[in-house]
């Protein structure tokens, strides 16, 4: 790089240390050799601090509680160790992402777990290769990052064949939209409304199949319940892709003065602290986030350790918490 | 530092860049020097780099949704601007914060915003000695950082006037358990309990004041009302300190077969986004979290342009936010 800004070494370590005795012209010359070359002063911070003893984990949502779940199993993996957690929001949205995880790169951390990330998957790559990188709630392959998921098929199939157990066969679901055709065929919320639509087939209700498509937040399920009680056939029970999605329904249903179970079953997917929550009591499926982030953790402290080894694809099995917002159709 | 490390200048810069050509000998006598002084590698990668364009917050929980709402206000006002915000958990401990604060500064954060921190005084002293801080939640005062507050005395005295006008008497109120003394001056918690016990003097109920004393979780709540209902005379309305609170409030009645607010009466703290949620409908304090985080930004980015100047304590008015948890008592 001093060839390449026509100065000297020592004027360059000069420049990048902010020290003394450097002129204004020679800061504009290396300044624009750093900005020609792609120099990152974090390169030279990495080096000359080492490790730093940080792990970075990106959120998609500081309001889906979910994520507070897959944290305490990060904070109690770290606890004790030297390990700092700093964490980010990636906003559930491509290009925040790239900066957020550019940022986290500038900052020298030591790796890096990415909840849910919606980025193009040489973005992941790409991070990946620069640091050592977990990625949770992903279902895709990668030979430099690890992931952790849960089994996001089997566990719409649990809520489907729970629901038809009851003996509804106007089931419906609501999914966070996508059009993406490798998030369709990654993401948990792509694959929970094929595990639906897989197990409405399964239990021989293919002409029931109806899905509302809006997003993963509560406003996507008063929205989406709104759209479904509007059908010439109403369901009779709402299987929701996520817990914060069938709160919104049930804001829905109490707004449009229908009884839970009475007039309508409701499903979540998440089982985060809230379902279980007495007042709210939602049926849904267990995907034991804190397990997630307590694996994702040690895949990374093991990934920082020996950043080479080949990487590990965990897929943890969901199971269903059946509450009181499920019963029999009317 | 070199005279102390008894090489030359060039060396210790050679070491603390990780440069070529130092022999091990040299290495340990900087990283003595360095070691017995005290001198931070992160305060040479500071000089190095230059301003990080990061934003340091502290959450004292990542369950509680209430700093979801000020984090909301915090990315606002960043939006659109270089900084990156990255967020820790500071536990509500004072040895945690301890640690994260300290790894925040090593990080070479260009501010920091302090929400609800328990730290001894002395200790946010030295913190904002070092970086550029903002402390939200903590009626303190400093010369060297800005406060932004509800008024948190005022906010409690809203609730017991709302629950005396519906005729009630026995208004019972839950507080976080404070024994520290300076924490008792400055935290909102301590706050608000002074504020209900004012409040109640002021209408005359000085003798129906009754406080339970456990903490601002759901546990918290749940257990709160627990102790409360076996009381002698029970209350005919509870004060819970804050809407998580609130929460386990209401699972409690619900499982005591009790009905809000036929047979009891509950309000919160903070006006969070599932206060307003139908099936919960919490009447509340409104603090306005946004504001306050919005406010504490535009403080903070204030303070990194001009670290000298004086500080600021700004001490926002709450609302009362009456929805369908409270009516007159039986």
């Amino acid at each position: 790089m001093a060839r390449h800004a026509g100065v000297s070494t020592t004027a360059v370590s000069k420049v990048l240390r902010n020290a003394y005795g450097t002129s204004p012209q020679m800061h504009r010359l290396v300044r624009a050799a750093v900005d020609q070359l792609g120099y990152r002063p974090s390169a030279a911070a990495r080096a000359l601090r080492g490790r730093t003893w940080t792990v970075g984990v990106m959120l998609p949502d500081v309001r889906n509680p979910f994520f507070a779940d897959i944290l305490d199993g990060v904070a109690e993996h770290l606890d004790g160790s030297e390990y700092q957690v700093l964490m980010t929001s990636g906003c559930n949205d491509a290009a925040s992402e790239a900066r957020v995880t550019e940022a986290m790169i500038d900052r020298s951390m030591d790796g890096l777990i990415l909840i849910a990330p919606v980025s193009l998957p040489a973005h992941l790559e790409r991070v990946a290769r620069t640091v050592p990188t977990v990625v949770i709630g992903r279902h895709s392959r990668s030979a430099r990052y690890d992931t952790v998921n849960d089994d996001d098929f089997t566990g719409a199939g649990l809520m489907v064949a729970h629901l038809a157990g009851l003996g509804h066969r106007r089931i419906a679901h609501i999914e966070h939209h996508e059009t993406d055709r490798v998030r369709l065929a990654e993401m948990p919320n792509a694959l929970r409304a094929d595990g639906y639509r897989h197990a409405m087939l399964e239990h021989g209700l293919a002409a029931h199949i109806d899905i509302a498509s809006t997003s993963y937040t509560r406003d996507g399920g008063h929205h989406g319940a709104r759209i479904l009680l509007d059908r010439e056939h109403p369901p009779t029970a709402i299987f929701a892709g996520a817990d914060v999605v069938a709160l919104g329904v049930l804001d829905a249903l109490a707004e449009a003065g229908l009884s839970v179970p009475g007039d309508i079953s409701v499903t979540g997917y998440d089982n985060i602290a809230l379902a279980g929550y007495r007042p709210i009591s939602l049926t849904t499926v267990d995907q034991a986030g804190h397990r997630i982030g307590t694996t994702a953790t040690q895949l990374l402290l093991d990934r920082i350790a020996e950043p080479g080894r080949p990487a590990v694809q965990v897929k943890l099995t969901p199971t269903p918490a059946v509450r009181a917002t499920t019963g029999p159709p009317r």
